[in-house]
């Protein structure tokens, strides 16, 4: 008898589903489109029906998984309530519970999206032999996750780990997406960061190449940046110095072994983890300078390998 | 045979001595003035002199004492090491290990001063019965310290906990006793408020009470704020938003079920309290509003208290 798990990523757009063995490899995956509902019990349906034909292909029996890892796209608390999930339409709602009841197979495990990924990260990934990590997620918005001693701290209302909406400028004037001021995902997602760019090309007269660009995207600003266009480098190290800022401030509070960077953003690699360790550097005491900085290294796998982590770890 | 440890907590002026039993209750408490030198030596001997002559008293064997606990005045790292303790004179040092071989007691367990007072407040003070906590202690300085599911988060690094560090305004251009620009204390520390208070009162007409004063210190400051004065009120609100949003960033951080205020600026009680959670609640998002705040209970004893759980802890 072979033991399994299933771990499945909820996104916006697409569910991700992987059949994962007991020692963290994955055997096959796939995905299937997101449903969106007033609730959850109709994506759940293209689940079971998915996980089905998975296993009678594979000819695996019910008592061969050992359960089952879910993120969700939304803050979870340390009951296992989900929030609320904005970007699929759904209230707050009992997401473990209604997948086992849904999916007849328990246990369900669910864990924020972005906390689940660092979790995928810490075990498998970047922060493979670490003890703690705090891992910090640019994409359309700001995640993070911290895990400490191979647990994500999950909090009590299911915000531990936000480190996108830290208040990173109190004088900021425009609103970000959560109602706040200020918030470090104003300057650091991909949004922010082109908003930073227009900014910084209506204020200043410096020639640069992002003048020739209709439309500029993250992408482009650090494209451009490593090209070494002067004004794209003052752009970015701005961007790294409220980054830097807001690693160090959470530093200060989970004092982790290691940072890891992921998300759509971090494929500008090596170059944008420089110019974040060093604005980093230059906010925190001496002997907080020197932790590991890290690039992710699962992609888009970190969400279900993270999900495989939460079923996997309970067994061990 | 009844079973005991001391709780040790090494000031800038006293050290601060207790005789604790095993199910927490101090059973005599008292002080010796803090000898200085560049490595903790003769204080440790002084410590030594004074727990014999206690163990004496009170006719206590050397095998009815569990342990000892600590307070060192500096970050302490996961593996036990101070690394300074500026107040004092030492630099980095072995404390645990050099205090059990003076003392001839193990084992000795140490903490950073105001993470073991945090732990002390979440045993036996304002946290207890919490599964978890945030500390902000407002004194001459800001310290702070985090306690999960009944244990300090210790960090890598020591620093674990150090909000009064977090960079709060990016724009500031006076410096902190750290090195850095915009931490926290140089807002919310007594010290921070009365630079805030001198300000407000240069740039603003206002009238005010605190006109009057030849030098206001912080408790002038809450003291005029609570008997009505209206520039007292705009300054105790600026403090108290630095001090809201620095609480809010920590808890996206770490989301503890609740946050005690303690230090002697923390002596203005529930108005200041109430302050603070108003501009906590503007910080956050709606699920993470309802946290518990509460005052410090321990005073003075949460020092040697905490450090009995350095202790008690590892027995149980």
């Amino acid at each position: 008898m072979m033991n399994y798990c299933f771990g499945i990523d909820i996104g916006g757009t697409t569910v991700k589903i992987g059949l994962i063995s007991a020692d963290g490899e994955i055997i096959t995956r796939w995905e299937i489109p997101t449903r969106k509902g007033s609730d959850p019990a109709g994506l759940l349906q293209d689940v079971k029906n998915a996980l089905e034909t998975c296993m009678a292909e594979k000819q695996i029996m019910r008592e061969d998984i050992l359960g089952i890892g879910m993120t969700a796209p939304g803050p979870v608390t340390a009951d296992g309530v989900l929030q609320n999930a904005v970007n699929i339409g759904w209230g707050a709602v009992k997401l473990a519970e209604e997948a086992e009841r849904i999916l007849g197979i328990s246990p369900v495990s669910i864990g924020n999206d972005a906390r689940v990924a660092a979790l995928g990260e810490a075990a498998f990934g970047a922060g493979k032999g670490a003890n703690s990590m705090l891992m910090v997620t640019l994409g359309t918005g700001v995640g993070g996750g911290v895990v400490l001693n191979g647990k994500i701290l999950m909090g009590e209302s299911g915000v531990a780990g936000e480190i996108g909406h830290m208040t990173i400028d109190p004088y900021e004037t425009e609103t970000c997406g959560c109602g706040k001021k200020g918030c470090l995902e104003q300057y650091a997602s991909a949004t922010g960061m082109v908003r930073a760019a227009e900014r910084f090309l209506q204020e200043k007269d410096t020639e640069s190449v992002l003048r020739n660009l209709k439309q500029v995207t993250a992408k482009d600003l650090w494209d451009t940046a490593k090209a070494g266009d002067r004004l794209a480098n003052e752009i970015t190290d701005f961007v790294c110095d409220r980054l830097g800022s807001a690693i160090a401030n959470a530093i200060y509070l989970v004092d982790t072994e290691m940072i890891v960077i992921g998300g759509g953003v971090s494929g500008a690699g090596q170059f944008l983890l420089d110019k974040i360790k060093k604005a980093y550097q230059g906010k925190v005491f001496a002997h907080s300078r020197n932790k590991k900085f890290a690039l992710a290294e699962l992609g888009n796998d970190a969400g279900i390998m993270g999900a495989a982590v939460l079923v996997l770890s309970k067994v061990e």
